[in-house]
């Protein structure tokens, strides 16, 4: 490991995080609170330990693969464990690791929280929590790309380890470029959207935190009951930008270049789209008897079915009550997950796509043994190692979840509890069923299964392999 | 297809029903009970049904790797739909798709149960369903290939299909000695065992059914209590044999040329071995206060350990009532599975291997891309298609899987049962937990989930490809 860089570049993160600690100490300020002054003190702190990280500067070209995993798998529980801290001082979160906790779940856009009353928060924890949404969605190391020019082309190894899906590329040749249409697109709709619910009639407060959370495809909320108690009006625009923003953001960049045919024919984009309606439908018609109307019906299922399968983690109903179909309609959509190249969690819909042509292959290959067969997707062959890794992806998912819900299993809950926590956890959604259910929280667990769950949520957001990375006692090495 | 081939086959494979169901029948004669005798018709329609399949003789070399997976899949299917005949005929099963599942059940060697009260079954009901175990542990198919010298070297294609784990192959270079081998050592086993149950006090009958339930790791028993009211003597017998049944043949091969050294270090054994050793313990200590000695514990935890490793699926305790950790341990076994070329279920210890080091090189690739890396077992290259068909086989598995629990979910029954009645079923082990838990039955899923179910039970003994195969439409063309 080049442990020059690492340092280097962990010195940066610290000083955006000190930046970004800036925005709740003013929303502090504004609603005169004094929680807000615990966000100040942070940014100090992260400024000195970032200065201080950043006294030496590194040789350049030492950003290869292996750094760009380790740095960014690093930095985000560096970000995690020093976002945590305003939370202590201020008293709102007392025990630390509860605060590393619902740090962690923000900045991964999981949005599962410790917290038994949200509503008597600070605003300035309140924004706090949602920001991080925003920052974690689109990535900060993608963001820090365009920054650090010093370590030249090579860092799109961050972009690699902090986007998701089985394959990153770059949409336009320069690496600048590319993370200026992303985060452009990002906030663009972000914006839109926040204008859209203050005219719907939210404060601008609430529309902020709400924008973060369905962007960032978050799910933490600035109320108890998340998105219930605000009107359907509302409702549906959260749910039309959570299923926006769990779109492979290669068809806005498409779009604004105007193809819009080679757009909507991403086969990613079409199974997306798919799912979710299938999904609506049936789920719509199994709950026909809960809800007064059927646009009530027609509502919830699709606020539920988008805010699951993004990884989003609103609610606007507890959908444990729901019929065993129905939950099961959802647990399908927990797993398979948003597109990949969005801000959504899960498989990803191109892995499914890669895994179901791969079984096909083995079939065909069954019948013509002759037969060359290729996994190609939107016309182009996907090469062997992307395939293989996505294999390789889904036995390290499986191999996370086991261990994960054996670790849990020692606190004594019951079997649902713990396979959804993990789940929910691990795919950035939030809510799961029984005692992590919509309604619930993830207060009661052990400090020893928290931390696991911490370990999932940050490893389920970098999609698994840095984090291994930096469990593997080997990429500690130092470099000869 | 090879319609000609396919059609022969399944002629041979009537007629050596015909003559299996005559054990059951001799039975009914030797216990003087009336139901013995639709065992005999039975075998009289098979033997009529299969002689009709049988007129024409195919040409020679027309079976392909995908004819044997063809017909051993329709093969199965077609043995569990003729096996179940006499349950109904007898009356003792009144409703042909339950008896369809008890027979699936018992040839696939999963052991789930639709009846409520086996002890008021006539003894030739009993011993047919244990015998299934016999007939399906070691494979049906693998028996033909040792008499159908017409079809050439090409049997091998039915072991193919046939046999457990990720690669088969012969052990000698002729297959009919390959099968004589194999069906030396299993039914030498059984032998064993079946002489050890007599002098611990069984009777000959019990004897015979326990010990086709044990090599064949069945589960099948013929108390309402499985194993639970039969002496500690016993229940160590049978753990002991379970467990050697999910040992890998190729280790028995080996130790009968005498290549001790050889055999005890196959990697696939190894962890089998640790595996149930680990788990024994920490159960062992998780349930150390709920039975009244250290041995009872002790055995009580080897018995579960190795009923469920092995997918056996016998019972000597409600493990439902066990610590949620102790639980969690034994569906991580269950998912594990014994050994390759065993009669045991699950995911396979070799193929748990091979993932590992797929990961295992994923990680070392991203430390040191140039190096090269493969995946190794036993001192031997695993070759890029049997990795690459390793992670197909895990998606299919989660893909039949996700399809199955989301169709029992239309009962209405809670999470944990229906998840654990398909990995019963699919990982052939029969017992899962809540209302299928080891001292319930599958007798309360509506048909379809019944239908479902006894898919999963025939696509998990057959390692998913065969069955994948028969529901793929164009499999079923015709060869030009």
């Amino acid at each position: 490991m080049n442990y020059g860089v690492v340092i280097y570049i962990l010195g940066w993160i610290l000083k955006s995080e000190a930046i970004f600690l800036l925005f709740p100490f003013v929303v502090g300020l504004l609603y005169g609170e004094n929680q807000g002054w615990s966000y100040l003190i942070t940014a100090a702190i992260c400024l000195v330990v970032g200065l201080l990280f950043n006294i030496k500067k590194p040789k350049k070209g030492g950003l290869f693969l292996k750094e760009g995993f380790f740095v960014v798998a690093l930095g985000w529980i560096i970000m995690s464990c020093f976002g945590a801290i305003p939370f202590v001082l201020s008293g709102e979160i007392p025990r630390y690791i509860d605060a590393v906790f619902e740090t962690a779940s923000g900045f991964s856009t999981t949005g599962a929280t410790i917290l038994t009353d949200v509503e008597v928060m600070s605003h300035a924890a309140l924004f706090w929590r949602s920001f991080t949404h925003l920052l974690g969605g689109m990535g900060v190391f993608v963001f820090l790309s365009a920054l650090l020019p010093m370590l030249g082309g090579n860092t799109l190894n961050l972009m690699k380890a902090e986007s998701t899906g089985p394959s990153v590329d770059k949409l336009v040749p320069r690496i600048k470029d590319t993370v200026k249409i992303l985060y452009a697109v990002y906030l663009a709709m972000g914006a839109v959207e926040c204008i859209i619910l203050l005219v719907c009639g939210l404060d601008l407060f609430e529309s902020l935190c709400t924008t973060f959370g369905t962007i960032g495809t978050g799910g933490f909320g600035i109320r108890n009951d998340s998105i219930a108690s605000l009107s359907p009006a509302v409702q549906w625009v959260v749910t039309i930008f959570m299923i926006l923003s769990g779109v492979n953001y290669s068809m806005y960049f498409l779009i604004l270049r105007k193809k819009f045919k080679q757009a909507l024919s991403m086969e990613e984009i079409r199974l997306y789209f798919v799912v979710i309606v299938l999904a609506v439908v049936v789920i719509s018609f199994d709950i026909r008897n809960m809800y007064s109307s059927t646009s009530d019906t027609i509502r919830t299922a699709a606020f539920q079915v988008g805010t699951l399968i993004t990884s989003t983690g609103f609610a606007t109903t507890d959908f444990d009550l729901w019929p065993s179909f129905s939950k099961m309609v959802l647990v399908l959509c927990m797993f398979m997950g948003a597109c990949a190249g969005s801000t959504g969690g899960g498989l990803k819909m191109s892995r499914i796509i890669i895994l179901w042509k791969s079984i096909r292959n083995q079939v065909k290959n069954l019948i013509h043994p002759r037969s060359v067969t290729k996994v190609r997707m939107d016309g182009g062959v996907i090469d062997a190692a992307t395939v293989n890794s996505t294999g390789v992806y889904l036995a390290v998912f499986f191999l996370i979840f086991g261990v994960s819900t054996l670790i849990l299993s020692l606190d004594g809950h019951d079997f649902t509890t713990n396979f959804t926590a993990v789940l929910a956890t691990l795919n950035n959604m939030g809510p799961g069923f029984n005692k992590v259910g919509p309604t619930c929280n993830f207060s009661f667990f052990s400090d020893f299964s928290k931390l696991t769950l911490i370990f999932d949520m940050l490893a389920g957001r970098l999609e698994l392999l840095p984090l291994l990375l930096i469990i593997t006692p080997r990429s500690w090495r130092k470099n000869l």
